[in-house]
């Protein structure tokens, strides 16, 4: 099952992705918390806004050199432990919505990442209970300034300004992370081509060590690194990452 | 004015401290989002619990090395610009609730700091216009893990822990914070001993860098920084922050 959140003349609500009738099953409220009780609406998906799948109540933790082609590529090494920062949930943007450059980076570079939905408060989870706090799956680009990134010695600025953390199009419920293409594309041209299988650390063993870090709550996102094949974005660039079973998250660039 | 945050049978409250009666004046709401209304209700504070006077809902941002003689202890450098962090939201606990040492880490620090709290979204402020957007000022203590500080090169785990980030015990709508006391003390023994003028960045600056790092949110909490003095906390250690006309800030640590 796919959950989006999508823009209604009512507001913003959360639905259920009816593929058989490419239609929206409005739900009555935020499944995470309310569970999937339907108001009976249903919508045509061609022609409605879809949101960001998720709001974040407290934290999107991201992972940093998580696949070993792209710690290459970035001439670094690989971590002892699992490399976390932070990303704000002002850094959150949907589908289609704008990357907006900041005025004080001159190199903005994209990430294609999978993004872990937490769906419970949990710390300290085994990893054999893993699957029990996790809500489902969705699609994400760390987007980064890379010229902060290398400037400053704390990843908040280069990972964290506003429209820095596009998440969609949809959580997926069933979807299995084990070995699925990720991809990412610029106007088109295939940039980032791996799959999940070569992540170092899986989804799994990220989530444990993570309820280990910091106690978790519903909505928080966990996003588990980029492959190989990141480069940088100019204005008017159109970026899409595609996750096998997810869909496309697709996202314009603009400067400020 | 002062906020606090108590706790009464009813559940959480806002309150209006009455230095002259010694008592609190229940409000109505959340002050940032709904003001001072007043249910009628007043407690006495000697026998009433003491709570986080806010709950940040997007982030706590921290600002490191703000002050040149921690600077030096710590063998750092000045940095060329604000070098800044996020403290999660599950990282905030209030007055005299325990500071828990992970088990993954053997030496947490204590920092006294100066925090602000952020009243309106805003972004991208001018300085002039800095004031516009504070609500008020409180104490916090920017708990630190300073071996998983050393080993890892994000500050996430090592600032961003379950409890390392106590505030309170009031929000002062009223405080002038250009040179004021600032003090901490470990079992009454006291430990840092400065004032907020020693700053290399200044309230009006920092808010203004800030807001143009990210999107501040009403409820978003920023750490201006630690001075000289700071030191390990061991089980069963008291640790008091004072800073002058904000009251005391007291947690007890324990380990996990």
């Amino acid at each position: 099952m796919q959950i989006a959140r999508i823009s209604l003349e009512s507001g913003p609500r959360y639905a259920i992705v009816d593929h058989d009738s490419d239609e929206y099953v409005v739900l009555a409220g935020d499944p995470i918390f309310q569970g999937l009780d339907t108001t009976g609406q249903r919508v045509p998906r061609k022609g409605t806004r879809v949101l960001s799948p998720v709001i974040p109540r407290s934290k999107v933790v991201a992972v940093g050199r998580n696949y070993a082609a792209h710690i290459e590529e970035m001439g670094s090494e690989e971590p002892a432990t699992p490399l976390l920062f932070f990303k704000p949930n002002t850094s959150v943007i949907g589908p289609d919505d704008f990357i907006i450059q900041p005025s004080w980076s001159q190199e903005i570079a994209y990430e294609a990442e999978l993004a872990i939905v937490i769906g419970r408060p949990c710390k300290d989870v085994p990893p054999a209970r893993v699957p029990e706090v996790i809500y489902g799956y969705t699609i994400a680009n760390d987007v980064t300034a890379r010229d902060i990134q290398r400037e400053e010695p704390q990843w908040s600025r280069a990972k964290g300004f506003d429209t820095s953390c596009p998440l969609g199009p949809v959580i997926d419920l069933d979807f299995d992370p084990t070995d699925v293409s990720i991809q990412s594309r610029v106007n088109g041209e295939l940039r980032q081509d791996s799959r999940t299988s070569l992540m170092i650390r899986g989804v799994t063993e990220l989530v444990s060590y993570i309820s280990h870090s910091f106690s978790l709550l519903p909505g928080d996102v966990i996003l588990t690194g980029t492959p190989e094949g990141v480069g940088t974005l100019q204005s008017g660039d159109v970026v899409e990452i595609e996750i096998e079973g997810l869909g496309v998250l697709s996202n314009e660039v603009r400067t400020n």
